[in-house]
């Protein structure tokens, strides 16, 4: 007889994103990646998307069968708004995801379990990339962390005792939507006031500041100056050990980060906490991990 | 031989407030007020200050040994940073108290430990507020709260897991910190938005408002509307169940809560959380129980 624990010493975890889909087959014991897999990811038909993502997954399940180890769960993380993701949920019902809106409402745990008989839990893909961080990646060893990621969009996670805090509705941890303006009596989020300063092209931007765009350099100095206002505030309600910044974007970090912790430090209350460390991810492919962690 | 229990039954809790304080001498099995006792605040001098402390006090003390109650605890509640308000911080510092700043740096458990050899622990009032309306009034049998109150300043304070969330620091819940304006680049945080709009007289205003004065109840709206806007960030970062609102302020509500409600619900992200309930605080001593309930 096998035991429970060598049961469920294997994991796939998925990361759907806007552009890309990625997949790990995962040791949970030795915390490491088995094998990965990318693809892209269709946005405009969901009966398309579920082929693509079950190309994605059929390929894991193979290489777990042939080298004899049982998956456990699959874990998936999505840039959205799930139902409650306890593995309780069997729905795994994604309310809202505003990049990919053919996911809207779709109960993708129950048909990924119906496909392939494995527990499956969905989670937010920033509770997965914070989970990944402080299990193996910067924020390893602090048990309440927060956590960020800078991509097409500002996700955002909160973990306190080393666990990813999910809230009573499975929602916790929205500080892309946190409104840090209210000019004239409109609310503007972090996330509303990013994708207007960058024209929804952060990449785009960050080439013309290298290239010497003055209004270019200025406008990331000015994200920098807002992203460090959104994260005090956060630190002043979570009072966490380490900030973990991560997501495409932090490749040009340095057209930033300065700003970012100026008014982050000037904006924290508490004088022990000014100190807060900011670090940025260490992990590739933190969603797939964080995903695969979820079981 | 007394058990243990019975040793730790009776606490007192001390509410230090800006013009006043108030103490409970507390049974804690019965969750009820034995005795309570009221003073004015002595601003100006620290000695001053811990003469009147004592006074307000003694009077429970002496009551409990009449009637041959053992205190088991002294709970403190301030209006300001206290460093790691644990049991084991023998110290009981007050890093920041804005509102009395003849108390920022004073180790006032260790002195108050010195004077009565009971053990002392301090908190931030709003923290106290919170977990006496989450053990006995508004928010009783909700596990996770936000807790605000509107005074001459706003406090906040969250609960998670059936216990006020205190941070790795102790400084976890300014709610009244948070920044949602940054007008011209300069940061404005929701306190400081209150202090402007009320002129620092709340009171004066809502009576204003009362006397037909439109200027007052345009303000007032204002402030119910910015209010909402803070409690829907705090709601989308913690996806709590309920949110208790006190502080003298409340007397008023009917001026500002109907514009509160509505930007909240606008501002929450999830749809489930959109029916969060938005509670008055019941308890009339609630500074005073929940420093009581620390023990």
């Amino acid at each position: 007889m096998t035991t429970q624990k060598n049961d469920t010493n294997y994991t796939i975890g998925v990361d759907i994103g806007g552009t890309k889909m990625s997949a790990v087959l995962f040791d949970l014991e030795k915390k490491e990646i088995i094998s990965d897999y990318k693809l892209s990811t269709p946005i405009d038909n969901f009966d398309k998307f579920l082929v693509m993502l079950y190309a994605l997954i059929d390929p894991l399940v193979e290489k777990a069968k042939k080298d004899k180890l049982k998956i456990g769960h699959i874990g998936i993380g999505v840039a959205g708004m799930i139902d409650q993701p306890t593995e309780k949920n069997l729905e795994g019902k994604i309310l809202k995801c505003p990049n990919i809106e053919i996911l809207n409402n779709q109960s993708l745990g129950k048909l990924i379990f119906n496909k392939y008989k494995i527990n499956t839990s969905l989670d937010n893909d920033a509770n997965c990339f914070l989970r990944a961080e402080a299990s193996l990646g910067s924020a390893k060893n602090t048990a309440n962390a927060i956590g960020v990621t800078l991509g097409t969009g500002i996700g955002g996670a909160i973990s306190i005792d080393n666990k990813v805090y999910q809230g009573v509705h499975g929602s916790a941890g929205e500080i892309g939507h946190m409104i840090i303006d209210v000019v004239e009596d409109t609310p503007h989020t972090l996330e509303e006031i990013y994708h207007n300063l960058t024209q929804a092209n952060p990449q785009g931007l960050a080439e013309e500041a290298y290239e010497g765009d003055k209004l270019a350099t200025k406008v990331y100095e000015e994200l920098g100056h807002l992203i460090g206002i959104a994260l005090a505030n956060v630190v002043n309600l979570f009072d966490p050990e380490v900030i973990v910044i991560g997501g495409g974007v932090m490749q040009s970090s340095d057209l930033f980060m300065t700003e970012l912790k100026k008014s982050l430090k000037e904006e924290i209350i508490s004088p022990k906490l000014k100190k807060i460390k900011v670090l940025p991810a260490k992990l590739e492919n933190s969603g797939a991990i964080g995903a695969a962690l979820l079981s």
